[in-house]
């Protein structure tokens, strides 16, 4: 190859850094607002400013490049900031997901060894009596909006607290160079919840949140405005800031200058309230915060005008959909999960799409979308043989996108398994249609096997939660001498109907196994009528426990 | 740093190479059509193996890794599969601007060494003389649409011919493993036509390119409906594929699986026919080929319905934006060059937007627009210091943006110069308002130096063109012994006023001068009423023949 393509000595050669998302907001958005519930109120101008000295704050404390900074936090604009100065000072952002136990809380700090806390007052009973002898870490920051001091909460350990995050950021200078540096420089790590064992941690580096940053721009963007992201959007995060860095989506709304609203701890009347006054226009999250959402809205006698949501993490049913479509909610379908930061596929609207029923198009935003732009999907069958995409093949849906967790941290087994054969594993079981459109129907743990065949255990969920009485459900796989495993389906019932015979709901499963909707196997015999299905930290339905608490199984 | 980030060894790191662009096309839009004319259409399927076939052709011809492919075509479906199919096999396509003068073409060609020609045969009166026996070109793929045959043509080059497009693609196999490789291999290579001397070349890589697909599909993406890029759209350039790359949107339509329309030469009458049958609604030209469009429009009593259109190469005036308006076009600015791929700014409209008048809204898409997200631009004055942006002063834009050409072809001196202080010149005279808003005074090459003052000839080109009897104009420097130079005006009037005195002419610069809307040694005293003024082969005034015609002088 020719050697006449050579840069110019003084070109410069635009790492993909986080903090190259800041330029266009720095040159046409230094007046938009940043909002954070009813605390804090204040411009991009100040967030740069902000940014600039949290950066000299923590250059203080003679970190080493590389250094972890874990983050504990509810959504605010502080969390905001550190998404930015941590990584753009060369450190690596920890979030941590609070809502799983305080001793898996401990895990993952354990086992990414910050060097820094950032801790939000509420969260100090969870880490006081942390060993902090034997931790990595060495500073704490307090942030608090509660008026708590952190005096004499740390015992002996009081020295690491270096001060408090208003108070640090008051007397910082206000002028930081941030350097450039290589892309692939990693800038921040999470946990998984996992369905089994302990958490495991991703990590992405600036160049994968880059481009997560620019594709999930371009694929919201290109939607119709009903749907899509546009200039003037106003954003407010519902899935959490600790969990997959509320999918990226604070990254990519401060990249194009939307005004932002941080909602602090999710409280369904401060949300609502948010939504109504600072006119949010666009949010994201899972179907248990909506559900929440309209009940309280129900309760207000509240619509919601237009807000465009997309939700992931959980299936959107096409009851809950038409809820929310007819509360004035544009709801529709983004799928992902923590290891692929997260967005990978989403409901297609097009300007051309023909006239639908209001059942087709209710359809269309519960199932699980098309691939967006540079992301290539495939079906692969127990053998790693692509399926074709016909709608009915079902198979392990693999991955390969610019933004995809390259291992796991220090767990180089668990990394080799997520990539075996050059594709990342998501674990669920997917159809394909000829025009892209995905459907999930099972976690690969999750399905049954029984007797040699697969059972979709949502499959089944489905059909059970077609039952009136039914108000929530899970089917698990438990294990059995004869078949190996059979269903067995966990039932909430609605307030009005608990006096419902299990053989009633039983029967719709074997009308709909008699109709050819569910194979015959597929009828569970269990059954166990439950007040309240145990849920994970990002409110699915948590089936490692209920395979423990129902089926007294610790492992599959 | 840790090591413990490493990436598992199996997993996929994801190049940014341009057949990453398909990925989301393969998966939902293979039935999507693609229309050349009314001489082809095909669906996205049949593109992916025409890609693949072509892929075939030229691995035939023994070439090596780097080597350069020209072509020299209108705009058709055959470029549309030369932008991937090169590249993609790691040669470099090198787009031929054919509306340049005879002899300026082979510069060009003779400079960028191509091994491979696909000529179109309407242009092989233009290299048939060609001397091939000094030349770089060992093969020549013929393309036709009008049954002219290559026989006979290239006299004793003939054996150079490999065949005919159409015939060598049915002959190919439809088969073609594309490999990964480093996303910075060069991709593609063109000529700006430039103000002086030769055309110099610029390149780009395959992440250069994937980075401003993704840019443009994000940037167009988030403006609302009305002027916004959307799923549904359907796509045809009027900026010709061999310039910038049709401002690379064949790549960022292709990456969404918008239906594609390709008008071939560009006639107005051709071009308003596709508009209508095809139902195109987005497109992108130079003022001159809108203006030849409403003309046509006007002729035939049609209107256009909302077509999205992206002004640029040269300044959009209110007058022809106005019209535009009214005839049913979303007509707005773009902004960028070929060094820059080209995008760099774009008119803002967002779904906040305040009530304006007509004249505002104008006034808003006459002005350079804002920088898009991920470009940092600068306004720098004679000392390479940055000036506020206060809407007022005046200095070079220069930018950092990931997609700008790293320096010229075999031109390592105009390169070191291009990024002199390690930000990209582009020679443009704008200010910048706090909001991030351009506006281009002038041309640094344009700018007229009166007296040790500069002179904006764009200013004054706008008060001239404000007189009834002006139909085009245009202000040049030329030398003068006392001022160092003074700005002449070039004239032309309308065909109803070709008796208007200068001095009634002359009367409106010096009312504007009285104003103070522009100095009093901006008011020309030279003026020279012209038939037609000389235009590049893009379209844009032509000053450097200018100052040759109407001054004598060849250098400024």
């Amino acid at each position: 190859m020719t050697n006449h393509y050579t840069p110019a000595p003084q070109a410069y050669g635009f790492d993909l850094t986080i903090k190259q998302l800041l330029n266009r907001s720095k040159l046409t958005a230094q007046d938009q607002q940043i909002v954070y519930a009813d605390k804090k109120r204040m411009t991009y101008s100040e967030l740069f400013v902000r940014i600039a000295k949290l950066a000299n704050v923590l250059e203080s404390l003679n970190l080493q490049k590389g250094d972890v900074i874990a983050v504990m936090d509810w959504d605010t604009h502080r969390f905001l900031e550190s998404y930015f100065a941590i990584p753009m000072s060369q450190y690596v952002l920890q979030t941590v997901n609070i809502r799983l136990s305080p001793d898996k809380v401990l895990y993952t700090i354990n086992h990414a060894k910050p060097k820094v806390l950032l801790l939000n007052s509420e969260f100090a009973p969870m880490v006081k009596d942390y060993q902090f002898e034997n931790s990595s870490i060495e500073h704490i920051i307090w942030m608090d909006d509660n008026g708590m001091s952190s005096d004499g909460v740390f015992g002996s350990n009081q020295a690491r607290v270096v001060g408090e995050y208003e108070a640090l950021l008051d007397n910082a200078s206000d002028q930081y160079e941030f350097a450039d540096f290589d892309e692939n420089t990693i800038a921040a790590t999470f946990y998984t919840s996992g369905t089994t064992g302990n958490p495991k941690g991703v990590f992405f580096s600036h160049r994968q949140i880059v481009l997560h940053a620019l594709t999930e721009a371009a694929s919201l963007g290109v939607l119709p405005q009903k749907q899509g992201l546009v200039l003037g959007d106003v954003y407010m995060p519902m899935t959490p800031m600790f969990h997959v860095m509320a999918w990226g989506f604070p990254y990519t709304a401060t990249m194009l200058g939307l005004k932002q609203v941080y909602p602090g701890r999710y409280a369904p009347d401060v949300m609502l309230n948010l939504i109504e006054t600072e006119k949010v226009s666009i949010t994201h999250c899972v179907p248990t915060i909506l559900q929440m959402l309209l009940k309280q809205a129900e309760a207000e006698g509240k619509g919601f005008n237009g807000l465009k949501m997309i939700i992931g993490g959980s299936r959107l049913t096409k009851g809950l959909a038409t809820t929310a479509l007819s509360a004035g909610i544009e709801v529709y379908t983004g799928y992902g999960m923590s290891e692929t930061a997260p967005l990978i596929s989403l409901t297609e609207f097009r300007s051309d799409d023909p006239e639908m029923t209001l059942e087709e198009d209710v359809m269309r935003r519960c199932l699980t979308g098309k691939p967006v732009i540079m992301v290539e999907a495939e079906i692969w069958d127990g053998n790693g043989e692509a399926l074709s995409h016909d709608g009915k093949q079902t198979g392990e849906l693999v991955l390969r996108a610019p933004w995809l967790t390259q291992s796991y941290f220090k767990n180089a087994d668990a990394g080799a398994e997520l990539w075996e054969g050059g594709y990342m594993h998501t674990q669920d079981i997917a159809y394909m249609m000829a025009d892209g459109t995905l459907g999930i129907t099972d976690r690969l743990k999750d399905v049954i096997k029984s007797g040699g065949e697969w059972i979709s255990s949502l499959e089944i969920e489905t059909i059970l939660s077609l039952h009136p009485a039914v108000a929530d459900v899970a089917v698990i796989g438990v294990r059995d001498e004869k078949w190996g495993e059979r269903p067995l389906a966990a039932l909430v019932l609605k307030p009005d109907c608990q006096d419902v015979a299990i053989e009633d709901i039983k029967a719709i499963a074997e009308k709909a196994a008699e109709k050819g909707m569910i194979p015959k196997y597929g009828v569970p015999e269990q059954y166990k009528i439950v007040d309240e299905l145990p849920k994970t930290s990002v409110g699915k339905h948590d089936k490692k426990k209920m395979r423990e608490i129902y089926a007294g199984q610790t492992q599959i």
